[in-house]
Order: structure tokens, then sequence, then C-alpha cells
């Protein structure tokens, strides 16, 4: 454990400089897993990061204790911070002080779509993003694609209420959908209410890509042309429509039932 | 239509303290409605406001023209304000300049719960709320009973997510869940990790009282004893769990798919 006392040590200012600007977090390729429960969850999932951050008020929190425990037997390199420093780096209110800095995955696109996916044409909304990430891991997603106009998947807000789903899906930014889609072999599914095949109609025991749109204007027109089937969400009441992540875990998980033939 | 242009107006300051303070729009049992979407819904679902504000750049707008005409047909008291004056009272960015203050739905008790409600036990975030209410809305749900620690429903946050849901249900604040689910004469189902029935071999053909909780804890201890049922969300992948809200939406829409049996 090394301590770092000085805001003008060189570390801590690289460390400020990623915590408060997205650009250099994208220019570096970096990210911050902020709190006990991402930390661990990458552990788990991924394996070791490249910096371990903590207040020196949490060091002695039993899971903070747990954590750096595992990274230093792994030789990671593990700074602790005054509170004052930390919280000026930390974007968790009243959270554990505990972060690491990771590199922000970038993984390849498969030659060939043959798991169920997810398409997102300009969600905004970094809870709704992470919120439908997190549904999508749990109903066993594979792939997530992210056009241009979608909120930035590893933003800080986006990994929070993604509760480490992050980690249990590929996630694809700046994906070009309209050649994605091109090439896909299995269908390309989106919802409409100008539709009658109801989501529980359709043959989801196979494997689909899933297209969803931004809150307001939905799926763009073009992109709307690429869906091989639309489907619709049959509502009760005369209410403009679902919100879109919750409509993506209705889709999701009425999938999930007919895999599971119930 | 009246215009308003000094700040020392009687009329603008108890608007501006309203819009300020939700302790003020509590004790004086009023909301604001910002936006062309909600003073829509609410003409359309409920009727008319006490009072509606328009800013002056606004009232060309043809939708707001519309909602006015509406109104002012109704003697419903019209005010403008120069745009400087509007953007102090108005929470929404870059919005159409429109807005209405009603009276808060205060509905009755029922004595008997027959039809499917939902029971919220401190759900915290807004933005869940207001998804949750919208899709309990689309799946045809009556009652929304909020337990003490509840978001407020009726905070700009959870009306902007809401969408106009809120127009479409009964929702009761600071509602006593215990004596509640104890006198229901409707099966009470909560979700949980620990059990084995999944909601797609539950029946949920009949109506029923479905339990949410708090994001993180859950349901608290003393009211997931009043479940009569607790049931699962059959997940694929090692996660924490969904979203309360995402969580919701696909409960609410499987009994959908099972009571239109298909």
């Amino acid at each position: 454990m090394k301590p770092i006392i000085s805001r003008e040590n060189g570390l801590y200012k690289d460390l400020k400089n990623l915590a408060a600007n997205s650009q250099a977090r994208r220019k570096a390729g970096k990210t911050l897993l902020d709190g006990v429960h991402l930390c661990e969850a990458y552990l788990q999932q991924i394996g070791m990061p490249q910096l371990c951050v903590v207040a020196d008020t949490a060091q002695t929190h039993p899971e903070v204790a747990a954590i750096l425990l595992k990274c230093e037997a792994q030789q990671v390199l593990c700074i602790s911070l005054p509170e004052n420093l930390y919280q000026a780096i930390s974007q968790v209110e009243n959270g554990v002080g505990i972060l690491f800095v990771i590199l922000t995955p970038v993984p390849v696109l498969p030659e060939m779509i043959e798991h169920t996916s997810v398409a997102l044409d300009g969600l905004q909304d970094p809870g709704n993003l992470g919120s439908l990430l997190r549904s999508a891991a749990a109903a066993g997603v594979r792939h997530v694609f992210c056009a241009p106009g979608t909120a930035f998947a590893w933003s800080p807000k986006v990994m929070r209420a993604g509760m480490g789903a992050h980690f249990l899906l590929n996630i694809y930014e700046q994906a070009d959908l309209q050649s994605i889609l091109s090439v896909a072999r299995i269908p390309v599914l989106a919802t409409s209410s100008h539709t009658q095949t109801t989501i529980y109609q359709a043959n989801l025991k196979q494997a689909v890509i899933w297209l969803f749109g931004h809150e307001g204007q939905g799926v763009s027109p073009e992109l709307m042309k690429m869906a091989t089937q639309t489907v619709t969400i049959p509502q009760q009441a005369a209410i403009e429509s679902l919100n879109v992540a919750a409509s993506a875990a209705i889709c999701l998980f009425e999938q999930v039932r007919q895999q599971l033939s119930v």
C-alpha cells in the first residue's frame, strides 16, 4: 500500500483528471469503478485492475480489506488517500471509499452473430442504459451494440445503474448498426405499437437481435427498415408507451420464458 | 390570458415558492405539471387544472395554443410570463413553456381490494418509481400503495418519468401497508431469489397485489411475512438481480400474458 498525501503528486493529478473528465477517460481508454460492489464484481468476472485506490478511513472496512488483500497478492498497485483527496475523485456520495482504475474493455466485433444480442440506437438516459444492461445480462444476452448517440456505457452513472452487468456482456460502442444488422444471420426484432403480432405470439425460442431506440423518438426509420419482424407489447391503458428499459426487460424475459418452455 | 411581468406579483411569488419547495407543494396539496405531454394527459384523463401558466415565447406553439384554448373555454385562469420569469419556475430544460398547477389527487382508500394492485415499500429512486407507475398503468393496474420512505409520487422527477401514468392510477401515499395487506382478499405476491416457484409457474390469471421494495434492501422482513406467495424471475447469469422497475415490468406483463391466455 502506497500512501499519497499531496494533491501535487503526479499519480493523484492523473487520477483526478480521469475522474473529472470523460474525454480524458476515453482518450486513455480507462474507466473508474467506484464502490465495493463494482470492484468485487470486476474481480469475480474479469480479474485484476490496473490500480486500486482506497480512502484512509475505509481501509479497515471488512469488504475493502478483502479486496485489498486480493489486489496486493497479485502485485496490483494500491494507493491510499486522505479522506478529502479521496472525495475529490469519487462520484459516489456516502459510499465506502474504494475504487479501481481499469482498462475499458473493447471487444472485437464478432464475425457472425449467433447469440441473442441487443442493438441500441440512441438510447440517451444513463439510468435506462444501466438498467437495460442489467436486464440483458440477467437474461443471458451475449452482445450489446451501441450506435453513436447512445449514452457512453462505461460512464460512472451507467456503471452504477448496471451493478456489474457490464462485466458479463460484450459491449461495442460507436457500433455501425447498419452494417452489423445487414450481415446478421438471426432475426432482428423491433417493438412497435403499429403492429399486430405480440411478443407472446412471436417465436422467441430462437436467438434474435433486439433493436431498441431513443426514449422519445424510438428507433430511426433507416434502422427500423432492417428489422425482420416488428412485435408489440399489448397494453391495457391509454398511455403513451412503456419506458424503454422496462420494455426491453419485458421482451428479454418473454424470450427467457419461451426458451425455458414454460 | 393575464400577463404577469413583475417578480413582485403575489401570484408569481406563490408560484415560485410552489415550484421551488416540495414542502410547500405538500402543504398546499398542489402539484405542478411541467410540459406539453403531462398537461395534455391531464386534460384527457382528469380535466381542468387550477391554473395554466405559459411562457410568452410558447404561446404560438401549436400544442400550447390548443391547450390554452381548452382551458380558457372552461374559464381556467391562464397567465403568461416573460421567458426569464417562466424559466425560474420550470423544471424542464429546453422544454416548451407550459405548466399546470393542479390539486394533488388524494384518493380514498378502497374498502376492499379486488383489482390487481402494487404495494411499494421504500422504493427510493424517482426514475424507478416513474417507470414502475408507467408499467403499472400500461398493464392495467388499478391501485398503487406507497409506504412511507417511498419517493413522493407527485414530485416533478417522478411525474416526468411517469409520462402521465399518474392520471390512470389511484396512488395512495404514506400508505400503511401492514393494515392494507392484512385485510387483502387477493393474494399478495413478492419476488425473492430464495424461492423455487417462477413467475411463469405462478397463477397470475387472478388479481394479485404485487409487493416491491427498496432498491438495495428489498421489502422489509415484517412486510415480507405478509406475502402469501414468493415468486422468482429465473435469471441466466451471475448478476446481483434486476433493477426493481425492470423486475416489476416483467412481473406485471407476465400477468398480462397469462390473462390474455396466450
